[in-house]
């Protein structure tokens, strides 16, 4: 290892020059008038890791963008990588809110500042570039890797699910790796391990057929509203829990490992509050915010409406009241039947005198790689050696639908080594990537190119 | 009597005519380019007062549209009648929707049908055509009485409160006569004694201070949405029973006479819920739907909102969340306790980790007629004599602020006195007024004139 950490320290600069090359095409996903610079940074990457001597490189066409595929295969019996990156990138919009020009990277103090140096063509060029010092110095892998880059994430990845499917076999690997996200804190580098899956639901009251004047009508027929209100009220207990039956029968427990874990990152309640503006938090009672945010299912009310919503006082008893109400989910619950048991209790606890429709809007489940994995023990080990520093476990609130797909599709469990900040202003004006984690992530892929077959050795990754 | 009901029924085919005239001037007072059908139909207006003998006819300006006023008071020692009507009307649009020309008054079947016919050109009509009966058979009324009748009720009746207010001493009286309501079915002539007053309220929760994404932040705040819900849903008992400690303490008991009264008319719970399509009908318990509807207080949601309410599945955990909410009032209840007490209860339920707002957004006081008052005895007495058959008892669950503004400055009673039907489409096209309502109507008016000194003999109007 020697030789490819030396290569790396010793071409820092010329990293660096390429990484501004790449960030300075403008390619805006959202934008149908950025088509062609799309294309142009699709070349560019394709053009670039051919130069680093991935193998197989090709730009391979979707209903949409296209998707940069490349390939190094010549580590036979070795586990096979699957790096999952996006080259697209959010609008830069508002223009005037940037320190520096968005399309010309520019270094401030330990930060790197362009739309995409974080979110995700810095992350993903953290692994080109681990690749590089490898096929640069020894002409080979300690594994084998496969990259699949895709260009519309920030458009929802339309169709990288199709392209998933349709091109299983070409992406079969032993462990995913993506890094798109965010260490937990700065100086404290982590690894996530979980994500959350989401059941979203729409549910309409309708109580009288028009919308009646509350003078003439108010006490005689139920309000949808008050309708609504009375049965959203009924879906937390007053310890914070959701009262749908069967909702926690699949939650899988915190082991005393993992909740001994979250008990080492470093986590203050009151400057979360503080943060959030709440004068006090809220939550299942029986564990602490982190376990609430990652290994505990929730319910919540994402939007509500109903009646007279303008300014001032129209009488008016409405006809009708909707809400949409989304549940998170941890392992081993599913989305269809977190669907299934909202919708019998929902219309249990409906009450006579109003009309219930519901839908499902959305569903998603929750993914979970085990932290007795070869594949996390390989990136906890490759990041100690990366950072210099012992990595914390982490899990993620939300969902990133690709890790699913990967599970579901082609069976694969994905290690999320994000090398992002959590304040780095991913959609916003002056994104960054913090330097020091740019290059202790190119360090960090290298060792876990290096350390996983020893540890894929005693089982699976 | 006897020449006065023979002078009615002899010029029928006249005083619908004169009413057509009256109803094909198109005073749209929502509509400015109708400013000047305005000031003609008030000038039509006072030229007919003056043509029956109504003495000191004036058009007087307001800030708005003028004021019709005219009296006759040559009857020192009877009681004097203030009778209060409008001569401006809804807009006709949409006007394919109407069978026959809105501002061609039209008979079909039993009914006259034009925008105003019964709201309130013709309601108005009636009194004076009765005015005319017994000056143009006695050349005197057995009462005095004076006609205020404004041009602004269809926008508010935005200048009448100053109106009132300014001419306090032009207006005295033992009592307010208004006919611009409904019986309560065909073929039941009713008196309305009694409306419900109004404080609408408004109040925002706000919990984290910007919008959050509900999978990164779910379970650890507590959302303004479910907060909201929750304290709403506290607002009424099981037993459909308003829950704000002191809301019901100022409410007047129904007596016995009124109960009974009620009891008379004709109602079907079961018709009224199919009517507006509901499986169950919903109310405080221990009253009949009438009861709850006009003699007590309720509390309504008008209005609610937070969140995502577009299409589809946004997982946001809104910021803030809102709703208007306002309490139906009967006496002796005030708009400004009630308002208080809201306050007062709504800040003890609401939880911790979220701010809470209260805005007043409106108020008006509820207003009782005694039914043993001479007027409203006078009214029976005249209705019954006017169609034959003893009229019924009813309030209204709505609010009419003129009637309460004629309590609070120039200190009278209002007896209600509605020839309208319920169905009689006053604000959409085919407004009609019954036939047999408006003659019955006019007969009813000559008989109150006639009888109400002898009531008031024995007391206060």
């Amino acid at each position: 290892m020697k030789s490819v950490l030396s290569y790396i320290d010793a071409n820092t600069d010329r990293y660096l020059k390429e990484l501004g090359a790449l960030l300075a095409i403008p390619s805006v996903s959202t934008d149908a008038e950025r088509v062609q610079d799309i294309g142009r940074c699709a070349e560019w990457l394709a053009d670039h890791m051919r130069w680093i001597g991935v193998q197989n490189v090709q730009i391979m066409p979707t209903q949409g963008h296209p998707v940069v595929y490349g390939d190094w295969l010549a580590a036979p019996g070795a586990p096979t990588v699957l790096v999952y990156g996006h080259y697209d990138v959010q609008p830069a919009e508002p223009l005037d809110k940037w320190t520096s020009p968005p399309f010309e990277a520019t270094v401030r103090e330990d930060n790197l500042y362009a739309r995409g140096a974080s979110d995700d063509k810095g992350q993903t060029f953290i692994h080109l570039k681990a690749v590089e010092a490898f096929l640069k110095t020894k002409g080979a892998l300690p594994v084998n890797v496969k990259f699949l880059i895709e260009g519309e994430e920030e458009i929802g990845s339309e169709h990288l699910e199709e392209f998933v499917r349709e091109h299983a076999d070409m992406l079969k690997a032993d462990l995913v790796v993506i890094s798109d996200s965010s260490m937990f804190a700065k100086g404290v580098p982590s690894i996530c391990y979980g994500l959350r899956g989401l059941a979203y639901m729409q549910i309409e009251l309708v109580g009288p057929n028009r919308d009646l004047h509350s003078g003439s009508y108010g006490g005689s027929v139920l309000n949808p509203i008050q309708a609504l209100s009375e049965m959203i009220a009924k879906l937390h207990d007053t310890k914070g829990r959701v009262t749908i039956p069967g909702f926690y029968d699949d939650v899988r427990k915190l082991s005393a490992k993992e909740r001994a874990a979250y008990k080492k990152l470093p986590w203050s309640d009151r400057k979360y509050a503080r943060d959030l503006g709440v004068g006090a938090l809220y939550g299942e009672q029986g564990f602490t915010t982190l376990e609430r945010l990652w290994a505990r299912p929730t319910l919540e009310c994402n939007g509500i409406w109903g009646g007279f919503t303008g300014e001032g006082a129209k009488t008016v008893l409405p006809s009708r009241a909707s809400a949409k109400i989304s549940m998170r989910l941890v392992p081993d619950q599913s989305s269809a039947k977190a669907a299934r048991l909202f919708e019998r209790h929902i219309k249990k606890i409906a009450p006579k005198g109003v009309q219930l429709s519901i839908r499902s809007l959305h569903g998603g489940e929750p993914a979970i790689t085990p932290i007795e994995s070869a594949g996390v023990r390989a990136a906890i080990e490759a990041l100690e050696r990366g950072f210099g520093k012992k990595p914390l476990y982490q899990r993620e609130g939300g969902s990133i639908p690709i890790v699913v797909q990967f599970k579901k599709i082609l069976k694969i469990d994905t290690v999320l080594l994000g090398f992002g900040l959590p304040d780095e202003n991913a959609h916003g004006p002056d994104e960054f990537l913090h330097l020091p984690n740019f290059f202790g992530g190119i360090r960090t892929v290298a060792h876990l190119f290096d350390v996983l077959p020893q540890f894929t050795r005693s089982g699976k990754a």
